[in-house]
């Protein structure tokens, strides 16, 4: 088994984390320097001509492109502790919150990130070897709504451990991983949101966070 | 159990395919109705407070508000035909397509119609009461990455019956629910893609498709 991965990019660090908090180890590790355009390299093109990483090779050569899917088949092969829950309506509740985790933050900062900072100039979709102008009203809109969703996951945090209720979840990588990196757009949580300043801090002090 | 839809929206379709694939009849349905902000009403809003569909509310009060969180949901509770993979390799790998179905092309009509649809004025992103202007060079990148997508689904679609491979899945139904809403803003598949055609009339043909 062989990961392709990049210590800096969000996307990777969400799997390091899901198979630090099982207990997994990391299979070989070869790393992808996306900030030296290495994803477009023709031998990396021929492990994922989408030029994403991360990428979790099989021994029988199958590769599992998305972070998401890459911890689905780590769930299914170590169920225990749970990150993807035990029943099929946890397995809803937790998918639904990781969603919208997705949908209304991590997405939303990845917009703010690449159509906003200056490294991401002319490359502000993944995967594009050609480019792709950056969009200046959308890394606003990005922003903006990254704020709003702190909001409301202030008010969940309020009577909730943890994003998906009591345990923690693959909900909660997604969130932190994407709450880091809007820091590099200079985005945090404000002071006044206290609930979610708690989680963050108790989930950041977890030792997955440093995979 | 009771199934929160609105017939004329994309991802309602999603589940309700999903279900009409696995025989699974319809609960007790409301339509809200988006086109008349019925999903902004108090009463909904006590349902969803991101005022989006679909819901699948349980008896015990659960209310699942993601389409792919849904049909999880019914797939452990009915595994078969499976939508979504029998083991970890093949969850995994359908997982895989269906987010890369929903990155790649979902979420592109999605831009295109909704910040380019002079229906969408003022709603680009739903959920938001309170509005969110379109950009227009956004409904514009939408149009270019979904037409690339279908480059790539015409390259695939190739070697494999299905986009998961020689099965009907999940990744399936959320490409032709795309590819049926982006109709709206004028664009289908291009004649010369011949193999992206013969998969969406074969698709369209199943019983489901009319659900």
């Amino acid at each position: 088994m062989k990961f392709y991965d990049f210590t800096l990019a969000p996307n990777p660090r969400r799997v390091r984390m899901f198979m630090a908090e099982k207990g997994i180890a990391l299979p070989e590790t070869i790393q992808v320097n996306t900030r030296e355009r290495e994803q477009f390299a023709d031998w990396f093109q021929a492990i994922n001509a989408r030029s994403t990483v991360p990428v979790l090779e099989l021994d029988d050569g199958t590769r599992i492109t998305e972070s998401v899917s890459i911890c689905r088949y780590f769930e299914a092969l170590h169920p225990e502790p749970s990150l993807l829950g035990r029943d099929a309506r946890e397995q809803a509740l937790i998918d639904m919150w990781n969603r919208k985790v997705e949908i209304e933050c991590f997405n939303h900062v990845g917009d703010a990130l690449r159509n906003g900072a200056p490294m991401f100039e002319g490359r502000a979709i993944a995967g594009y070897a050609s480019g792709m102008p950056q969009i200046q009203a959308l890394a606003e809109r990005g922003r903006r709504c990254f704020q709003d969703f702190l909001v409301g996951l202030d008010h969940r945090l309020a009577t909730s451990r943890f994003i998906a209720g009591d345990e923690f979840s693959i909900a909660d990588i997604t969130a932190v991983v994407a709450i880091d990196t809007a820091k590099r757009v200079e985005l945090e949580i404000p002071e006044n949101l206290a609930n979610a300043r708690r989680w963050y801090d108790e989930v950041s002090a977890r030792p997955s966070a440093q995979a």
